[in-house]
């Protein structure tokens, strides 16, 4: 009988300080022993996790409060426990891999007081390999229907955090997620955003974010005392955190724990802690890569808005869909094609129609000349934050794109100043944030009415991933971090070590639609070196690779690719779903390696990528299948290359190579290496 | 007439952008007209303000937001205004200066609209030669009856935050007030505290802060987007800010102005806009200085808690009495004499008991023994956050300290991880913020309570100062910051530059019980440059003078006294109480001077202080009074002095001087100068 289907109880004698009843202990161990979670029902009731016997989480606390009524807090006592193990594998329609084991040990534990209302709750605890997950579940009871959350307790805490190094976001600030990472000490973070990662004196790394954000307001951490990290939930504008009622689940509260960084990069735990496909089929969800009518308007050639430079035109947009049946996209995003982008749109969003296109933007004929070149029209909504607005015209707003054969829209929440505007019940104006349990089912409402018509949605300014793809595989991208945009007009831009911190921070959690490819660097002159990409040209080749989405953007003008039809093969080749990915090097903020097989096909790709440090990487190719031969394709930073003043020195070269091959790969500052290993 | 008597209409015309309705914008300025407050109502009631042409405050928005019904946000129109001019003198039972001028223009707008219900509300502007203040004030209305308080939109809009230089600690931290300053451009500035000071590219310097605070939460700002920062009221446990019913009146928001850094210190805004004093006679409240069983806990000597160690004895009580009898102290304070302290007192804060002294502490022994020297017991409240405890003991507990003579008591709420623990009318039990309006509540019941007593209160861990102690003058002290104590385990330690930011922020606020006067830094071995005051000699003297508060401790061991009788004479002779203050000199994190007379009396006293550079003062000495001639006692740094390796070579010397001579006084690093002017 394996150790973790043993019921174990631990039996503590109380201390000094303690109350007179016993506490007891409770052990859930992951299928290899590494992990272990240890929970704890002495005072209030608490867990606390070792990896390799060492400390990863000290004991800290779990609970909840109500507003109404006595809330899950001290005095609650384990009263039962049940078992269960998992060993199985399933599907994703599109994915980093196609297949994805979900291998854990799970615990469920009843917390009991012997108050008259509000007196029982569990905690389910899911041990895997790569981590841990928990969700508090709370059935209906005396006392308990409507409820209003007004604490969420659950800490992770930490030894010595002023000796841990972490990667992170502030949380509450008025430009979402958005925002360069800090490196700091954990016990200098005040409230930051999820995925926070981190690494310990012992070189462990870890990642708590959560999975499964339905219904609940999103959760930030809060350092409430040194080194003591805190659930902060995003309130409602009206102070509550929650509005639910019994029975309810929350949030999977994850903690990702890996023996280097890595680890943390092939860790599936996310999506493992989330339902499975709800949709049924969905073949209609189609990764892909795409052009657009959008780098021109953040570079000042075109405007959203109507008038002379009106980007979204039925000629540029017929000229577009031309480019891409050309090279093999699939679709052409056109952004500012409807009414309400004339004026201050930051603050207008309630002028926004989403059916009624601007008079030189002609919907049928651009999609029927699409059609005839297998190109599909990418549909965009942007609100600026006026969620009434939309949600009114959503119907007839899917409707049309779905008769015009679009079958994926990009929407978004810019909403100046954060403030998402809702008019409630009363007919009264409130300010809610992006994160909190409005704009929560907000966001997932715009996706289950999309899938009624098939479209698939990319949000940006979203909610944070947490791997609803899983269920809703209709929610195929979304931003939710500072991507391209900003290296054309941020202050700063994102600098170098940016895409080396993503994957292990903003990508933990699910693809993003960074928007790569940007050719040409100098559309302010080379010169202007804090508003461009601060990248080589390999480096955003490399970016395909290593940002996972199944959806890619071309983001450059035409342009600029015609002008370099070389480099631009390598786009042009890349798929955007996969059979299998690996992360094969890296540390947070230094650089990163993946590898990834194309889906239902043979050639693998590799991207590797590095901060504002040159370096040179060598590879195992073992990855590769075995016995094949491969034409390794590889665009690399040339001698000379480095981001600042000489980013476009690129080398291409073939090599043939095969599984028992390594290959030695120079970065140049800020620089990368794209490789496609074509099956011979 | 004048200019500021004027009611003024200014007529705009709409934008292209704005409703139908025209903009009405009215103006107040300040006695000398240096400073103009413009109020508008364009879309939304918002303010901006100038000084001597120049711009301070970018348009800003007011108003709030309630719970159930429409708040006071867009489309209130300013319906009319009614002025009063105000230029009057009153006088401070104790303070800096005996008589406060308090000259003002003052502009009430009120604000309708023409919605049915919660349409009006009033807002209160002052203008005075040092800034302004104004404040919401909400009469009964139709659907306004019981508030609650959900959002307030006050708003301090800076241009060129990025240039702006801001000298801040964080808000909402669960460490109180007790942070280090940070110094950064206001673009970077997350959430803070205030006061909250910065400096304009210009040269003008800003504090904000409020004044007055009663029954409603703290005002901390979060900029919540670039270079706006918006007032973040202090939630409730339940998320709601403020829980109030009509007519009320907020506390005033305050904005100093000042040409320079020293203008700040020769502000007395924050009293002027507070009501007068409640209490009638206050005699009973006390200036003065005192010793106390305190700093031998710090640095370990002894224990708060019973048991060989306990410091709180009758005998050393004893000893502590003839000590301060010998050299002119007025009080004792005995810490760590009550039942309570034993075990894990930072959550054990039920167990307090404030009436029942351990055994080894004999209260009306020491107190007998203290009235016949003409010491007075300094008593003490540690609650531990556990407020509910508190209360229920507080007519007692004053009572007790009443029978037996004490004057004063020193109250505490340091709470684990800041969490005050309170138990709601439904027997659960809330956390709840220091700062938040059940605190701002409980603080001052603590005060109207011990005024039955004719006690006075020194809160540690307190809410911040606000000017109450003009209405409640036995509100005598507080702490609010960093104090000397983060000099004996603090980690770090007060850095150098600490008290030179202290006057400039946190002292604006009013007086702090900061305890200086540590004698012997090397408690732990002078080389142990972490764990001891980073300052020298002479300037722990000058905190005397620098920092201002009407209670001041000698705050080391009495044999560290005993051992360099010459240095204590400087405390010995230092007054508390002040005829008039004058800051002479200074810049933000550089350095500061101070000059003070005593109330009722002929000398004069100065203190200057220094951050981590060495520098030299050269200081006219005109303040002094024409025609007198003075004996100036100098305690100085040496010529080989500086903090980290020789902070006691300090000079004491004698030399006769009138207010037509001036003083060139040297700093060593993180050095300080006090003065006696005897006069002759």
């Amino acid at each position: 009988m394996k150790r973790s289907l043993v019921p174990l109880f631990v039996l503590l004698t109380a201390g000094l300080s303690l109350p007179q009843a016993l506490a007891k202990t409770v052990e859930l161990s992951s299928p290899d022993n590494t992990i272990t979670v240890s929970i704890n029902d002495d005072k209030q009731p608490n867990y606390q996790i070792t990896f390799n016997g060492g400390t990863v989480i000290t004991p800290s606390k779990l609970g909840m409060l109500f507003k109404e009524t006595h809330g899950f807090g001290e005095g609650f006592k384990i009263s039962s426990v049940a078992r269960n193990q998992v060993n199985a594998n399933w599907e994703l329609p599109w994915g980093e891999r196609k297949t994805v084991n979900d291998h854990h040990n799970e615990l469920l534990v009843t917390f009991s007081t012997e108050r008259d209302e509000a007196s029982r709750y569990q905690v389910r605890f899911r041990a895997f390999n790569d981590g841990v997950g928990f969700r508090y579940e709370v059935s209906k009871q005396s006392g308990l229907e409507q409820v209003e959350i007004i604490d969420e307790l659950t800490e992770f805490s930490l030894e010595n955090a002023k000796e841990a190094t972490a990667w992170w976001i502030p949380a509450r600030g008025w430009n979402r997620y958005e925002y360069i990472y800090d490196t700091t000490d954990v016990e200098s973070v005040g409230n930051a955003h999820t995925p926070f990662t981190f690494k310990l004196p012992s070189g462990t790394h870890v990642s708590i974010h959560e999975a499964a954000l339905v219904d609940y307001a999103a959760m930030t951490l809060k350092q409430h005392r040194p080194g003591k990290l805190k659930a902060d939930l995003t309130p409602w504008s009206d102070g509550t955190l929650v509005k639910t009622q019994t029975d309810f689940k929350t949030p999977w509260r994850t903690i990702q724990i890996s023996k280097d960084a890595v680890g943390l990069l092939n860790s599936d735990l996310i999506l493992n802690l989330n339902e499975p496909n709800k949709l049924g089929d969905v073949s209609w969800v189609e990764p892909g890569k795409y052009v657009g009518i959008w780098w021109g308007m953040h570079i000042a050639e075109n405007t959203w808005g109507s008038g002379e430079k009106h980007g979204a035109t039925t000629s540029e947009t017929i000229r577009y869909m031309d480019f891409a049946a050309k090279h093999g996209f699939d679709g052409v995003l056109v952004e500012g094609w409807n009414i309400g982008w004339d004026g201050d749109w930051f603050n207008n969003g309630d002028l926004f129609n989403f059916t009624q296109g601007y008079d030189d933007f002609d919907i049928e004929k651009v999609t029927k000349h699409g059609a005839n070149k297998g190109v599909r029209l990418i549909g965009h909504h942007e609100t600026s934050g006026s969620v009434t607005n939309y949600r009114d015209q959503i119907p007839d707003a899917f409707a049309l794109y779905e008769k015009h054969g679009v079958r994926q829209v990009k929407t978004g929440y810019v909403a100046d100043g954060g403030d998402i505007k809702r008019i409630d019940d009363k007919g009264i104006v409130r300010k809610e944030w992006h994160d909190g349990q409005f704009m929560v089912n907000e966001y997932l409402h715009s996706v289950t009415e999309a899938a009624k018509h098939k479209i698939s949605i990319n949000t940006h300014e979203p909610i944070k991933a947490t791997g609803l793809r899983r269920t809703y595989p209709n929610w195929i991208a979304r931003e939710g971090a500072r991507g391209q945009e900003y290296n054309a007009w941020g202050t700063p831009p994102n600098p170098p070590e940016h895409a080396a911190i993503l994957p292990y921070t903003r990508m933990l959690s699910g693809p993003m639609d960074f928007t790569p490819g940007i050719f040409d660097m100098g559309f302010n002159g080379l010169g202007d070196k804090t508003n461009r990409p601060q990248t080589t040209l390999a480096k955003q080749l490399a970016l395909y690779v290593v940002l996972y989405s199944p959806i890619q953007m071309a983001a450059d003008l035409p342009r600029n690719y015609e002008a370099n039809l070389p480099a631009f093969q390598f786009i042009k080749d890349v798929p955007t779903d996969w059979q299998e990915s690996i992360a094969l090097a890296g540390e947070i903020g230094d650089y990163v390696a993946f590898a990834r097989k194309e889906r239902e096909g043979n050639d693998w790709y590799l991207g590797a990528l590095t901060d504002e440090n040159a370096r040179e990487l060598t590879l195992e190719l073992d990855f590769l299948d075995k016995g094949k031969r491969y034409e390794a394709q590889i665009y690399r930073d040339g001698k000379d290359a480095e981001w600042a003043d000489n980013p476009y020195d690129m080398i291409i070269e073939q090599k043939k190579v095969s599984a028992k091959d390594s290959l030695t790969l120079p970065l140049a500052t800020s620089g990368g290496v794209a490789i496609r290993f074509k099956a011979l």
